[in-house]
């Protein structure tokens, strides 16, 4: 007799529609693949009479959660009402209660996935995320299993889709980011409040699972520097367009020697790079591991259906499993050091907004070389005395520290208009020397 | 008290060197994250004493794969010895005594995985085969586990590194393929014999894998159409790249209304996708799923310590899975309808070689006309009346059946002094409509 696992979903928004469809119309192919009949058993939303972009049956239909929670034949509990609460709620009752459960929840996770994760560990259950860091990739599954036998030492990512949206149509037409922004919008790239994505915490969340699975259980969000996209503009990428170079928002994560660094923000790369091409929604994961090496992953990071993809392996995934420790990777560690972002080097490129006069150019270099930031080369793209002009800056290899240093006390010359941009210049050279200069 | 498991490894050459020291340097990374002690107990090779780029304790070693077949405490045996005979033995045989199986052996999982297969299913054990596909790159995984909810319509996939090693540096320096055969033979990227590689067939069997798992254990190599590199000039790669191509050996694997399409041969992509920036030894493969959409993995597709990656990935897995039905997605499907090549559908590069003189390119063209082969250009870069010139000519969207009756008139015209030249055009276009014209 065919094995038989019954699934509660909880929350059916439009992921949630996506994976019951999958759930209905794809139960057949899965059986066929796993040997195991999922049964999509009951489907838990205030909204049941919601117009969603699939018809489903309304009889699978609750507005309460207990009834999902409660129920002795479900054993996987797939959880997408996002939020804090009552999703944790949820997800520790369904595992008190014997449940697996899985859930696309970064933010949740980053916050409070070690105590969802205790609890699993405690009985015997596992807890399915590959839904929350880049919607369809499995990159889960390969952080946590496919390099198991791995040091990680670079991760570098592209995994908000709003912030690759929007930053490709900025590099591709040249517009300013406020017209880009709600063209995504209406897009439904980016949402009505759109800080979470365009700040870099989404990004900064999925990270934290990221470097969870690489180090150890040690990390949190809290602990990773996050710039947003909020103040690129289109001079920066038409200046980086001219020497070769695109802006991306990279989450970044590095370990070497037992330290970690782990930052988002935004990054001119190469190019020639490959994550410089990937562009529109598109999410990518380069990874670099001892044993692997260089390994790159692309795909869709976001949307009803490839992240409905994700879940949908996720409650194969639990229901297969049988290990006490519930997810590899998700462990103490010896606690590995975090590198303050002071102590991070860089090469920058810095945009200073000044009111064009004479002498300018010279305070400002003069305050870089006192802090020990040597410059590389700098641009005055227009002259207009007395007017409001950029200077750019690109810096050799230096530290954090200084540059921040020197930014505040440039930030307070008479003539400087608005606050720096700082974007930080990745080269993905094989042997990041001491370049100092 | 952990959890111990104890490896036996049967074959110990580059790769299997690679699988010991990364079993013996890493195992307390890979215990802090699984929970696991994974234990390297014993090492069969006929030459204990070979020189191995790494030193391992010659106590492991015996030159009896028997010792470790018939060790009640080994309960993850790693093959790398490759070939049909002895392998094939000595897996079935640890299967026989209860053991799980981890091997990189694409060559006897094409053409006796379903045995091996079925024996595991029989026996509740499991079948670890990710090296054998794509080296470090988690493709197996991917598609048995990440996909496991999607309908598989396309993989195209670059999965041998000696072809893409010398079409790339064939690309970068015009260089013909015997000069460049030779330079990877040098560099350890092509085998003394290279056959396997360049004609294809190594490919072939990585796809014979890769679409058992998307479509069921039907699938055997015999069934494949594969043609090799080995009539790939620089004249090819030139014109390629003048109209914005790039050539590469693709593994492609289509599915349309339950008919599947399985090829390998050299394709004209266009320059811009991101399967023609894989150069050197790396591997990528493209995949769309239905609910997925189009991802891309890449990596590096061979050498010790990637492949060792690999390997370890699969032991620890091997022994974390609890599952009767063994590796998901091998299995038997409803049969699915395999397309003959005949049927296909392309564009074609044709290059015939001709001995220069009037009307030799109204006769080729009018045999092209008969087939139904519309062209859409013709080129003849060289003009020397009574020399040997090519003739370069591409098609529109044509029956391949209608190509090769074509070619046959062809090349038996008395001008035509060498067997044309076939290279397919693959546009990657979202929608394949029926061009003919």
């Amino acid at each position: 007799m065919t094995k038989k696992i019954q699934v509660g979903l909880i929350g059916c928004g439009t992921v949630g529609t996506g994976v019951a469809k999958l759930l209905l119309d794809h139960q057949s192919l899965i059986e066929r693949r796993t040997g195991v009949k999922f049964q999509l058993k009951k489907i838990a939303d205030l909204y049941p009479k919601k117009n969603r972009p699939f018809k489903l049956p309304s009889a699978l239909f609750t507005k309460d959660a207990e009834n999902i929670l409660n129920d002795p034949d479900i054993s996987v509990v797939v959880e997408l009402i996002g939020g804090i609460e009552p999703a944790k709620t949820f997800l520790l009752k369904a595992l008190d209660r014997g449940k697996h459960v899985v859930t696309a929840n970064k933010a949740l996770l980053a916050d409070h996935g070690i105590e969802i994760f205790q609890k699993a560990l405690q009985k015997g259950l596992q807890v399915g995320f590959e839904a929350s860091v880049a919607g369809g990739i499995p990159i889960i599954r390969a952080i946590s299993e496919g390099f198991v036998a791995n040091h990680i030492s670079q991760v570098y990512g592209i995994i908000n889709g709003t912030c690759n949206y929007i930053l490709s149509e900025m590099t591709a037409h040249g517009s300013p980011y406020d017209t880009v922004l709600k063209k995504a919008q209406k897009a439904g790239y980016a949402e009505a409040n759109p800080a979470l994505d365009v700040g870099g915490i989404d990004a900064a969340h999925k990270l934290t699972l990221i470097a969870m699975l690489c180090y150890g259980a040690g990390v949190t969000t809290k602990k990773i520097f996050v710039e947003g996209i909020e103040r690129i503009s289109p001079i920066d990428i038409e200046f980086a367009k001219k020497i070769g170079f695109t802006i991306k928002l990279l989450a970044i994560s590095k370990e070497q020697g037992g330290t970690i660094e782990l930052r988002v923000h935004p990054t001119m790369i190469p190019s020639t790079h490959q994550l410089a091409t990937v562009s529109g929604p598109f999410n990518a994961i380069y990874l670099k591991g001892d044993a692997v090496g260089e390994t790159l992953f692309y795909g869709r990071g976001a949307g009803m259906m490839p992240t409905a993809s994700a879940v949908v392996s996720d409650v194969v995934a639990v229901s297969r499993a049988h290990d006490e420790r519930g997810i590899i990777g998700i462990h103490e560690f010896e606690d590995m050091e975090l590198r303050p972002m002071d102590k991070i080097e860089s090469e920058y490129y810095l945009r200073v907004e000044v009111v064009d006069k004479p002498k300018v150019l010279s305070q400002i270099t003069g305050i870089l070389g006192q802090h020990d930031i040597s410059i590389a080369s700098v641009y005055q793209p227009q002259q207009d005395h007395g007017a409001k002009v950029p200077i750019i800056i690109l810096t050799h290899r230096g530290q954090e520290k200084n540059v921040q240093k020197a930014i505040l006390k440039i930030d307070e010359l008479p003539f400087v208009v608005d606050k720096t941009v700082i974007i930080r210049v990745e080269h993905f050279r094989k042997k990041e020397g001491k370049e100092k200069g």
